[in-house]
């Protein structure tokens, strides 16, 4: 049993985390640390894990994280670089949910989240946690950063496109239009997110600049090999859970004839959590939700020279707690499924 | 034209007053006062009032709220008990959105809110805000305490059955299982109002006691005069607007025969803001939504001994704000139905 | 491995049945049948199956039903009576989630359902499917009739005050006003739920009687040995799932002093799927989404005479499928927990 | 007094036109027929309007709809076509808000509305309905074919791009990425519009080709007067009302230092009913909710050669029954805004 903690388990990551785990047969959960809630039972927070967590947070200094195998931060960013270091050094990997290992760059980093990177070494050394772009350097990795909700649509999204030889889309002219539930903006007292603010409600945000824009270009450049440009333009749906990207690229006349569909079914060949899904479909976020998987839609309007991808995901499972459950999997061996295997909840 | 202050505009009762004044065609918004948002306008905040509000927010030093002939009070508790006495010494009149006003004992009062009354005089001098059942003491009144959201449904419903003479119901074992939208906690940041938290899920709260009680409890007694028991279950419902209130009562032996259906046409005769609909309906809050209409049906069912009525408002409207102008309208001689004549939006 | 076959896969119910039988590692899914459906895939109707479940429609004459261990009914009322004859003689058991076996007078079920019970003597030997009352008539039932959504929670609610030898409420003033999600009107091309309709509103319906009622006082009746009557008020939520039941009981003067919150303890002790909640509690729908799990809370207001009851289900689940797999497993001789160890999905 | 009648107002855009209708000062809302309602009050179809419209329903033969000034035609395709001559006959100016009369080439109606278009001469008659493009045609015309509610959308975001002497963006790459709330697909018992099917969700819909794409097409060329090509990707939200549009065009290399801010308010000053809103704006759909106001914002992402076109409006208001009464007004003398001036509904 691999022996997992969680540093930071009050916000909906964590309390996806431990719905994931908790129902994770190779997993045992050890310690979730919150310096606020110290000596809480986690259920009394949760009620929907009555019965199935008994754990009691506990202050970080008790939590004795360092006997853990695995620690989850699903803490605001800044939290992770500053204790990593410690449990790497104790033996332990780390799996960060913030942003804190995500954008390679220190000077992006400062840039977009307002605060120097303190940790430049474990920066450089730690992997994005993508499986379906990076899995063998995630096998191997002690320290991972998992990607954004929307960054993850938007890589594997247009993955297929861009990891090709030579460009078969326009790659400086990409256009990403994405739709979030409210669950992304966290678990955070703020009246923008009110259902009196948001419901019966929809609103463009962040138009002039997003921080998940950053990361998803550096993911997407890595992909191609190639530098990309992206226009980036988030949406708040009145939903709580799910991330709808449709992404958007205009076909190369030397492309003119390829078979993107085949290629995306090709891509994604006996990937697990990727769907591709039938000409002509349609994939709604419920048919994600409460899952790890993606689902994918390649259109092409009128057979012109567009291509509109759709894709789905749950953007606290495949876009935070489920990947990051994945990257463990792939990290300790066990099968990549494990654990994972929730049939979507719908309606 | 009345020249109107507002005390407070950047909650949801004070953004709804604003909707009703912008569209009164005998009022002149004179002042509206934030110390937080001191010279930005209102439009700027909410944009739903561009091109028909263009006041902007001024520090209450500024104000010179008292050149207003009337004054609303949209703030937190404890706000309108301060600054009444000076207005109304300097011949303003003053309505009160918040519980200031509402609670004539003074220990229950400071019980229930927390904090003593600093104004004893004008609490007893005060009337109660509620057209239908005082509106000859509003008419004359320099200082309305309006009713909170669920009291007016509650006291409006119940009120046939107590003004009688004598009792035809059990009057002390009522029960008022009522159901509110989110908008009635407030324009606040706050966790438990968040989309992610309230949306697709359904809960009572306040089970053991919540301060809407002793005020509708107060109310329910004067219109009896006789003492009444109530057991209040306020629910909170994932929408933004409406309340819905099912209140129970038990008939008396000698009451078997009485025709309730025409027992309450005949109460609310010639009201313009009740409407007392066929025997058999179900009201629903979208029928009331954005109008200061206040629908009850009333159930007999299986002709049993069971009374169940059915009250359905708008809690910023019949419920907060339109209630405010409805009095405000008696106090100054206009027809009381002046800038309330909005047709509900459905769907 | 148990074979089941699904007559009638196509609404609420039957997805909700086929996402909890896929999961669950003592089941083959051997048959699902509609006849307008005939060869279409289940996850092309229903893409979150997709890489879940590869079964087709079959039309029912090709189905082979007779071949299945266990049979599910999630069809319209009127269905099951016509065909669990056959099914039974062939050694196959069945269990109804639609109403047919649930009400024990066959002049009451043409009343409340508008047709005549063509299968008197199964009606007899049917058992109604509700394990924490019927438990061991479950174990050696042929067929099952499934309780309705509110009568799960209703019965539930009430079993412990009713269980008693003597009365501790006023039995003939029970009061149970309800609140379902918009899942329980089914999967049916209907105006009144469309969102446009249902979405941002709050009313009560059915006031006048509805098919829950008589089942449900059969069943209070049953656990009470006594007569009891009760008054329903359903109402319906803007939201998918979830049943929030509150329920009203006049304490006897002879039943001031019992400790009504050991009481419920005591009665569900062992329960699996009920979760009696500390004092105080409020429980929300939503901490039992997509479970099996029913959660109850105690209440007392002021120490009065009144108790209030508050009870949480999943409409779909404990309401519906969830307790159709749970009567399975008990039929089966499986731990009855098998495949619904869901935990719930918190937000 | 206008003399009003309208046929087929079961639907959100007849139950809106009555809302609107209803408080218009300059209206005498005259007959509105149903054959299947015939005789019942418009009030006990939609209690919204109890109290404020007494009207019954009348079935189409006894409405003597040819004594009225305007009959407005709130019905699926093809009925206003088949009613509109005999009516244009006597005198009668007819406002259609379907589809009969939007779009020019009969060919392309056929196609796209799978019916033989009726009326071909009064095709080219009929006058696009949209007042911010067509106002003096509009103030002369004796039959109006409504805009759908994504083309008014559409049309009024890239109007001020297109109407100018040469191309300012690649007008042959524009991309129209839009969300509607559900009430644009109409109060039709259907199930993928059902609250369960639909709320809490996201997807796409009709990539492959929508009905509003030609029409929308049609208009910009208009506009432009040269030929555009467009890529429109519609989305369904869950909520009510609202159309949110998000308009992507690549700005050409000779307009780069083009003040697309300036631009936009210049080409809509005067305007009531258009907001271009300050730089940097996210317009929410509730800031129009219930009005008939569309507000755009202008962004240009780091300052790149990409448009983003923000546009709001309430699909019931602006996108039919609103911009129906704004072309009556226009077709009568009346002050445009006469009926329209209502505050949006926020929260």
């Amino acid at each position: 049993m691999i022996k997992v903690g969680i540093v930071g388990g009050t916000g909906y990551t964590g309390v996806e985390l431990l719905r994931l785990l908790a129902a994770h047969p190779g997993v045992q959960l050890t310690a979730i640390t919150s310096r606020k809630e110290d000596g809480m039972p986690v259920a009394d927070m949760f009620p929907s894990l009555r019965g199935h967590v008994s754990l009691a947070f506990s202050s970080p200094d008790k939590a004795r994280l360092n006997e853990c195998d695995v620690v989850f931060f699903a803490t605001p960013h800044g939290v992770a670089m500053a204790q990593a270091p410690e449990l790497l050094a104790a033996g332990v990997k780390v799996i960060d949910l913030a942003a804190d290992f995500r954008i390679k760059d220190p000077a992006m980093f400062d840039k977009w989240y307002g605060m120097p990177h303190s940790c430049l070494d474990l920066l450089e050394e730690a992997v994005y946690g993508l499986p379906e772009v990076n899995r063998e350097a995630i096998r191997n990795a002690r320290l991972i950063g998992l990607p954004g909700c929307y960054p993850t649509s938007m890589q594997l999204g247009y993955a297929p496109l861009l990891a090709q030889g030579k460009p078969l889309v326009n790659e400086s002219m990409l256009i990403a239009d994405c739709k979030s539930g409210v669950s992304g903006a966290g678990r955070k007292a703020e009246v923008h997110t009110l259902l009196a603010e948001a419901a019966d409600n929809f609103k463009a945000y962040g138009v002039k600049g997003h921080r998940h824009l950053p990361e998803t270009t550096q993911g997407l450049q890595a992909i191609a090999g190639r530098k990309i440009a992206l226009t980036f333009v988030p949406h708040l749906v009145p939903m709580i859970r799910g991330i709808h990207s449709t992404l958007y690229a205009h076909i190369l006349p030397e492309a003119r004839d390829v078979d993107f569909q085949a290629l995306y079914e090709r891509h994604f060949e006996g990937e697990k959590f990727v769907d591709v899904m039938p000409p002509g479909s349609h994939p709604e976020t419920r048919s994600v939700r409460a899952s790890n998987k993606l689902r994918i839609a390649v259109h092409r309007p009128d057979g012109g020279d567009l291509l509109v991808i759709l894709v789905v995901e749950d953007n606290l499972v495949k876009g935070a707690a489920g990947q990051g459950v994945q990257c463990m999997n792939i990290m300790f061996g066990l099968d990549e499924t494990t654990g994972l295997t929730q049939v979507p909840v719908l309606p």
